[in-house]
């Protein structure tokens, strides 16, 4: 009854004014200096892992919900729960960035980035349900090992983050990184997929 | 003339970008201990009620709209009155959350959501005249028992906050919790109107 | 080569950006009293009148894109310069609410309302030119009396706005309930036009 | 596998939103006089001139687009990168708004002009690579003569705008109406393409 269409193009919305308003918290300095900058680096910095982060989301999520034949209202609200833990990012993007990654700033960093990998794993298992344990999607979800990883990594990250928040957020890049590594596991399966 | 397409879309747009927007209340501390996001609780549990408020909105309008074959210039209007007061959300959640839910600002935030209720009720209507009493989307929308229901509660909520305001969000919370529980109601009658 | 449709999401989505990020204008109160939003009701007036406004645009632009069968460099370009001086209208909004409906603040309002009629006008232009004399759009627009008559009585307004300014929000009001008005000439047009 | 349409929609509404978030910029002043606007009109020349600017880019954006058939992962990334570029715009456009178009502000203008043709370059090149070199979109995107000489010329600008910051802003302005003026290269390439 739900149209995939205008979940994706709501969700769209959502993600494209959560990576945007982020910027908003790079206050523009009153003086003209290159100095002026200069307080501003470790939120440049922040914003930029920030916006990596959220590009992934969007990525992940177009290729997840290009697998799914419909939705249902379950998982609408488990969208709306990702969307939830998506819009805390700015938040804590810009208390770590304005804070020069303290510890604390990173440790809820890291909460919100395990909140949002668990919001991510429940629309995954709420669509699979939804379509059946033979169906496309469930293949694509796969084991999603990638996923738990993750998830893993952010709770050593956090861990880490109490001992020097750097090496937290060197975790957390590390993370990033490895989905900017093009996944083909999902990829492979539709195109097999669309072969029948 | 009008077309669906272009009131969804817009519809959506407004909607994602008031979900989005309340996160700008949760204004970052400058402080870096965990005692500094103590003042920000309020904010935090206000922004969920509103966001799942502001879901259940997107999720009815994105259903009726679904049953509806086509709008007119007074649909159209209907829809910018409930996008008005939706609009108002952000507003009183954020005065809401840092008053830390005393009574004039609960007071104020159920009032909203009854303008937002009748405003729902008024597209509904218009949409339901539009299409004629014996369209699907009259049999649809129905007698509406839910949305009536609802705004007898915000009614009472709004009394009783001026009691105790926790006992005004208690009452604003179990509204929630009504519309969270899947009304098969609509599908139903679609479902069945597809049959034929 | 550009495409109707991805000018109309564009256009959409500027549009809903414009007309929420006015309700950022109406700061939250510190105070949880009722006085506490009295300096904020002309805010609140400035945003209802703009918030109708914005409406009428979409609505107009929604309905004379409809009537177009295709866009050029040309039409995009007055496009942007239409939502170049929609993008106007918070700022005025917040300048004319903040400070009480002062003289101004109106003549100001009234000019930037002045420039979008004008900009709306040169749009209209544009597709008639791009799609020739003879049609649809050409005699969907037609003399364009209404819009005529508007940009008169924004100017009366303005004129009178130095005098009292009262006066001048009175005739803008006037202006924006001409429009509220339904329009059936366009829609009577196109319909007419699709039976041949 | 991943859609066409999705990243067109997503780019549109990140486009629009930095497009419209620059209006923030333009503080309203506390003052109802004519004098109070003074102090934003080197704010208000800036956001002429970057609205100018992201039309273009959302021009440009959307005919390489129209000429592309599919999009993959490297592409997508590519015009994530393009879009965070953008998202700077806002920033150095207030910043050299508020200092009065002092030099650094100027430079760093200009500097961010550059990353964005740099990155748009890099997305015109994804995209070629991605649909081979006899395609349409490799004819299309050319030798981008216009595409380097915009780059060559905002380091012109930077590079004078340390002698004076005003030949910086007077050789952006020129950059800018060069692709104002319509480039009929893509749409005849398109055109001749569509023939076969």
């Amino acid at each position: 009854m739900i149209t995939k269409g205008r979940l994706e193009a709501f969700s769209d919305a959502v993600i494209a004014i959560i990576i945007t308003i982020m910027v908003l918290e790079l206050k523009v300095p009153h003086d003209a200096s290159v100095e002026a900058l200069k307080p501003l680096i470790p939120i440049f910095i922040s914003y930029i892992l920030s916006f990596i982060y959220i590009g992934i989301y969007w990525n992940n999520h177009h290729h997840m919900l290009h697998a799914a034949k419909s939705v249902n209202g379950r998982v609408l609200w488990a969208n709306m729960h990702l969307l939830f833990w998506l819009s805390m990012i700015p938040f804590v993007t810009a208390w770590m960035g304005e804070n020069h990654f303290e510890m604390w700033p990173v440790v809820f960093y890291g909460i919100v980035l395990i909140l949002n990998s668990i919001a991510y794993y429940i629309l995954a298992q709420t669509l699979v349900k939804h379509h059946g344990k033979d169906s496309l999607i469930a293949t694509a979800v796969g084991h999603d090992r990638k996923g738990k990883v993750s998830t893993a990594l952010y709770a050593v990250g956090i861990g880490l983050a109490f001992v020097n928040a750097w090496i937290g957020i060197a975790v957390y890049t590390v993370v990033a990184i490895i989905w900017l590594i093009p996944d083909t596991r999902i990829e492979r399966v539709l195109v097999e997929g669309e072969k029948h």
